[in-house]
């Protein structure tokens, strides 16, 4: 359980499963696994009890960068605790491959890498280099769900 | 054949290949097969002859939510006639894996997930679980190729 | 050295490494092997010496759609040179898989597909087919890193 290790050194704790908003409906899973590969589904960031955290809304308007720093950080967050309820064991995750990061922009905002570090910098501060080290793109949506200000998507590969 | 059969079974037709807007040109193919694996490029909803599905435009704004779910249902049919075109048979599908759903969406619409239930609902019901089962995301592009309501790409797993 | 030849035929020359905007950090590869896969990361015009290649901004205001195809065309140079730099030989990419084609779009701008054709037409007439032949969506993003009038990534399959 090295990766558990590393979480409690850092003080990290992840969310409970996503408390959907009245009348959503998803019907697909957070994570998808076939053999050595792992699909995530686009997550965005969590309180701990698994309610949406604020602030919501458009980065460089409702939301400001460092909020959107911090809101990609809950995200990856939240995409481990998803890892870790569909793998048992965050150790399964071998390596992280691809990374999309998708920031709800107010028109001329154009940072949206730093705001994704806060993603990229948690997986890199948790799994270390080579098995943390991810391709990204970072961009910016005219609108998300649910009003988020970052959603992410992922790739993963697995110890079978 | 039984993906055959449960498309007959729902009554479900596939349309014919699309027919391209004057002077688009798609040097590319709508499903790239690699080994066991297969990319989908960016499907839009077809009707049955192959031409765009109106209303085009904005969802929540010349495009309602329901005639946007009931695109993001064509725009699964298209995929499938796509995904039958490239490999004979429907069955070679074993496992959807990703989709990225792109809602054109217009200012402040942010239901996207509903709409893009529209080509998982039509998934699940044709493969079922655990085959149909896939990893998403359905997120608001500022603008879709000739003004598609939405465009879906996908990965899928592939008997060899 | 095949695809050396190819590139030294068409008298393409790959840019150098970007160079980072001021203040600008990435904390990621541009690409990301995992055993016979790369995926790469979202990449942008570059001019030779690495700098960002002008014009910058949205496409169908500042940038024309002819400006805007060059820029996916020298995208394109700009992911070679990564691919390079990382694999030591392009020979080792067997086959182009899956690109994203992030258009920075003016409203109302919808011919994202011929402008990501700056793209495509550049791998094809590198790699011919089937080996450059790819999966592929082309879509309007709301903003893009540093006013980038086009961002592109990509996965190719590698011989290991």
């Amino acid at each position: 359980m090295r990766i558990e290790k590393r979480l409690a050194e850092l003080g990290l704790v992840l969310p409970d499963r996503m408390q959907l908003p009245p009348g959503a409906q998803l019907p697909f899973p957070w994570v998808r696994v076939h053999g050595s590969r792992a699909f995530v589904s686009g997550h965005g960031p969590l309180n701990p009890d698994g309610s949406l955290a604020a602030p919501l809304g458009k980065v460089g308007d409702q939301v400001s960068p460092e909020q959107a720093y911090e809101a990609a950080r809950l995200t990856g967050l939240a995409m481990l605790a998803s890892l870790r309820r569909e793998l048992g064991d965050l150790d399964r995750v071998t390596a992280w491959l691809r990374v999309f990061g998708m920031v709800n922009a107010a028109p001329g905002f154009v940072a949206m890498p730093s705001v994704i570090n806060g993603f990229s910098d948690l997986i890199l501060r948790v799994w270390g280099e080579p098995a943390g080290s991810h391709a990204r793109s970072a961009v910016g949506l005219a609108e998300l769900p649910f009003n988020l200000p970052v959603e992410i998507e992922a790739e993963v590969a697995l110890r079978p």
